[in-house]
């Protein structure tokens, strides 16, 4: 007996955000495996006898226990269930869909990939900025700010994300940024540049700062704390609602 | 009186790619404003009684007409209507979504946006591609292959979009990828690098082509077709359902 796994990407965290091609997944599903990042509301388009499992994936921390998520997906899968795999944002963006996929695969089980709104997109909606410019901002990256020790990766590739002619949004990267900023001043961009944090995006808990690079640096060198956050910089940052 | 207006995203074609957000906002808009590309089923969600007025921008040709819509939206706000701007995959990533921010502002138009599902994440979710990977694709890039006038712009970032360590998504590049591939290849990246062309994403007429970058170049240089396309490369362009 083999089941089928949808994977779906449950958008930043505004339930409203969800696709319908996700709710018709959640309502169909027998099993919902979700990250901590998706759960709240959008759990409730679940059937209700549904089985809601939590595997406690919190964006930001290193997570020690992917095996162990893939496996459980692979055992739900393998009781004939209709899985449906939620993850915050886009699953394919930092969202380690790869070892999952490459799991069920292993097992001989299908799946789908349904894409979600990437966190990313939804903060530059949220404040009014968009991600591309003729002329000055012709290229957007994102990329993430720790690897898997919690640290800045050492092998960034930083001429690429010091180019003031980008929009550049760091996933992951609060505690990191101020050394970030260090070694992207050394390839020559200015701590003038402008920032945008946005923390828990799409959520009644958003917040989002304007500031330039060097400010929030200093502030986040301070203090960091716990909730979700991206930090989108370059031209277009300044690019605001007021 | 003065009316206001709704950016909204439409995703890639789907109509099931929609979030439920967008279908609220058509529900409730007086006049739609729509790119060829959000048209057809999507639009099934407006009201009846609502001005459905296309706006015929195609993704990959130059666009003449911004002001000639930027000046639409205002007028159609300024006889107080909600106005929902329907912009294929997510507006700020190269929908020319800034032209229209700065007219409403200047206008004293009151807006919000709502973001899409960016078609190069379609793209990705439907070759069964995640755009991220530990350690040997930690950056994602998107940038377009093309200028206003139609030509590979002159001051692409070539050493960031030569980089073998990150994802990278052209663009509205079909008819400059050979071009570009000859400017990569002579910042070192190999022509034999993985690449996957999505064409009409996911709509009926959706067409994934594998290859390397150097035998995409060759077909390109052929034949371009007229389908609005997406280009892929990277290492894990190659990671693929079968």
């Amino acid at each position: 007996m083999s089941g089928f796994v949808s994977f779906v990407g449950s958008g930043p965290g505004d339930p409203e955000l969800l696709t319908l091609k996700a709710v018709d997944r959640l309502g169909k599903a027998d099993a919902v495996l979700f990250d901590d990042l998706s759960s709240g509301p959008i759990l409730a388009h679940a059937r209700p006898d549904a089985d809601l499992v939590g595997v406690g994936k919190r964006a930001g921390r290193p997570s020690p226990k992917q095996d162990h998520v893939s496996r459980l997906l692979v055992d739900y899968a393998q009781t004939g269930a209709h899985v449906v795999r939620l993850k915050s944002g886009d699953g394919g963006l930092f969202g380690r869909l790869e070892e999952e996929l490459v799991a069920l695969r292993a097992a001989g089980i299908g799946y789908e990939i349904i894409p979600g709104i990437p966190s990313a997109v939804a903060a530059a909606a949220a404040a009014g900025i968009p991600l591309t410019r003729r002329l000055t901002a012709r290229r957007v990256q994102f990329v993430t700010g720790h690897d898997i020790s919690g640290k800045l990766p050492p092998d960034l590739n930083l001429p690429a994300l010091a180019d003031p002619q980008a929009t550049t949004v760091v996933f992951m990267g609060k505690r990191t940024f101020p050394l970030l900023l260090d070694a992207l001043e050394a390839h020559g961009l200015p701590r003038s540049t402008p920032a945008l944090m946005a923390e828990s995006v799409s959520t009644p808990e958003q917040r989002l700062t304007r500031a330039t690079m060097g400010e929030l640096a200093e502030r986040l060198a301070e203090e960091v704390g716990t909730a979700p956050a991206l930090i989108l910089y370059g031209p277009l940052a300044e690019f605001s609602d007021d």
